[in-house]
């Protein structure tokens, strides 16, 4: 039995604050709907790395430093080859590159976040373009932050709709209090070791499905429904067979998780413009249907729409295949990981918790060797 | 303000109980005294692995299995060239290296941790052969998995006495409770990721110096020193300077370290062996001192020689250079992180705790540039 130490607090933060019960989450004390659709990523950024919105002269020198990280050190790109050529996953593939960004590193935190925040989408933009047998496309330091994520995926140029409906879905991400990636990372430097080590081990946990690593499944029950008139028959049955509905309930929030409405808002914004319309008809169609039934079904239970289903929506209509979607999460959340390792270099002190020993304590070795004396 | 979690139960284990009050470490039920000095390391390692010592033809099979894991894989050394090319400090490299290791994994479990464990020795060899412009030496499944690890770093093979003492040292640190690496790997595996992903994550804990990143400077102070009669002069002139004595005192055991006493020994009798005995006497002379002095002069608080204090004169007398006592750390410490990881996969569930957030809620964002609608 280990404890979850779900209602343990480990941190103070001015970073984010979740409320689950009244379903709001802050961004360093903006209200997520009021931050994620309008602010640019780089504004974000520095709210969070320096605990304020820029000023209008320190915003486009803060924008410029970050575009002209974006490049690559050669191992970096070397060890995407070779994860290209065994098909290795692509959090895989950008945990073992995020880790050799310590190559180049100056030691100095800051540094690294901005680095880090940097390279994180051409690291995933240069994999995924490998995976598929083509070259990296060019850096292109006269593009925003989400446009040259996309730019490094596609090779293309992206319309400004694509372009803010990828900004505020990273927006959305990039902080959601101590989760458990983020809680990694903090008791990694904890130790007073560096940022790339932190957010190296940030992305382990990331990957996994109790985290980040399943937001892929929410959109199949949409594709298996394939259109309206089928969602009622196709749910029900789930649910009689006791399923689980994917894209539905989360562990922190019991009323709907704020992100969905701004992820919902963005997905439909940009499916007016160019987006998949039908795939975003279908998705609302079926998530009506769903929550009908989910409360008929358990009418004792409060679940609502999650931000796994819209992000799977949004990342969809962006044609983004589902792989990269938790890859993409690591692209917004690497800057909630970066501002807390620095206010955990700042003001927290070594996480080092304790356990308790349940085995026997009274065992004596015999020598079954050689012993050299 | 951030909270060490210090007094706080966060997981249940059977693998190891350390007693700060009574100086006592249990090992899966075996003192440490009793097992670490004369258990092979690969006799322990199946004990942490699968909970108990094993038979004859088990231990036979188990060390054949490890050693037949020893070769890197070609992106592995890959990773460890450009490391060196740009003189990495060696846990960067074991870092890189050890997250590059999932490029062959199967996925298992267990297989990645008999995959690190031999992975280990020969990435720190490697890379320490390479940093000095020499080629790794030959994968040697005959050797011992200690004397392996002697061999991958000089290309000789290591006495008896010298191999004993080195696996003395290994077995000793194979884990210690919940530790800041050991917590870190397994907040990171209860996401359901992988094995690798979490001994990655551990091995950036341990470069901190809050954690496993400072064994070398305990020796330092006996090199100032130089010869047993300025022993008291210097170690006076310290303390009244109000400097710390590295190699004295830790954050857990009120009373003396029972590793320090398996360490002192091991020293001890590889010094008499062939070891440099005149650093092991000036070593001992100094503690001696030193001991006395702190009761003198801190008469309230019970400051004894700690471990960090043995590891440095064991490993120094191994020909070991101080950037290297780390990583060797690290080569012992995989073992407790896998067994850690085994345990949470089949015991545990999400660790995530909560944080607090202490800044405001309710600024409001005014674009400043384009909005696109």
């Amino acid at each position: 039995m280990t404890e979850g130490l779900e209602s343990l607090v480990t941190a103070s933060t001015r970073l984010s604050h979740v409320d689950g019960e009244a379903g709001q989450l802050i961004l360093c004390g903006y209200a997520v709907e009021d931050l994620a659709p309008h602010a640019t990523f780089e504004e974000v950024a520095y709210l969070f790395l320096h605990g304020r919105l820029p000023e209008p002269a320190g915003r486009v020198r803060f924008a410029r430093d970050l575009a002209e990280r974006r490049a690559l050190p050669r191992p970096t790109i070397g060890i995407l080859r070779e994860a290209a050529a065994t098909t290795a996953p692509p959090m895989d593939a950008l945990r073992m590159a995020a880790a050799t960004l310590s190559l180049g590193s100056t030691g100095n935190a800051l540094d690294d976040a901005l680095t880090a925040i940097a390279a994180f989408p051409t690291i995933v933009g240069a994999y995924c373009r490998l995976s598929h047998g083509e070259e990296p496309a060019a850096i292109r330091p006269d593009l925003s932050h989400a446009a040259h994520y996309l730019h490094q995926l596609t090779g293309v140029l992206p319309s400004p709709v694509r372009t803010r409906a990828l900004e505020t879905y990273l927006n959305t991400v990039c902080d959601h209090g101590l989760n458990a990636s983020t809680f990694a990372a903090r008791v990694i430097i904890s130790t007073r070791s560096d940022l790339i080590s932190a957010l190296t081990g940030a992305l382990g946990a990331l990957k996994g499905p109790l985290h980040g690593g399943a937001p892929g499944p929410a959109l199949d029950m949409v594709f298996e429904i394939g259109t309206p008139d089928r969602a009622e028959s196709v749910i029900r049955a789930k649910l009689d067979r006791g399923e689980r509905l994917m894209g539905f309930g989360h562990r922190v929030y019991r009323v709907r998780d704020p992100r969905a409405d701004v992820l919902a808002r963005a997905a439909e914004r940009f499916c007016r413009h160019g987006g998949n319309r039908r795939v975003y008809d279908l998705a609302r169609s079926v998530e009506t249907t769903a929550l009908r039934l989910l409360r008929e079904h358990k009418p004792d239970r409060r679940l609502d729409t999650n931000v796994e289903f819209y992000t799977a929506l949004l990342l969809h209509s962006l044609d983004l295949p589902n792989d990269l979607f938790t890859p993409t999460f690591a692209v917004g959340r690497v800057l909630g990981w970066c501002a807390h390792c620095l206010e955990q270099l700042r003001d927290g002190k070594l996480i080092r918790p304790q356990s308790v020993y349940t085995g026997p304590t009274d065992l004596h070795y015999e020598a079954s060797g050689v012993t050299v004396s």
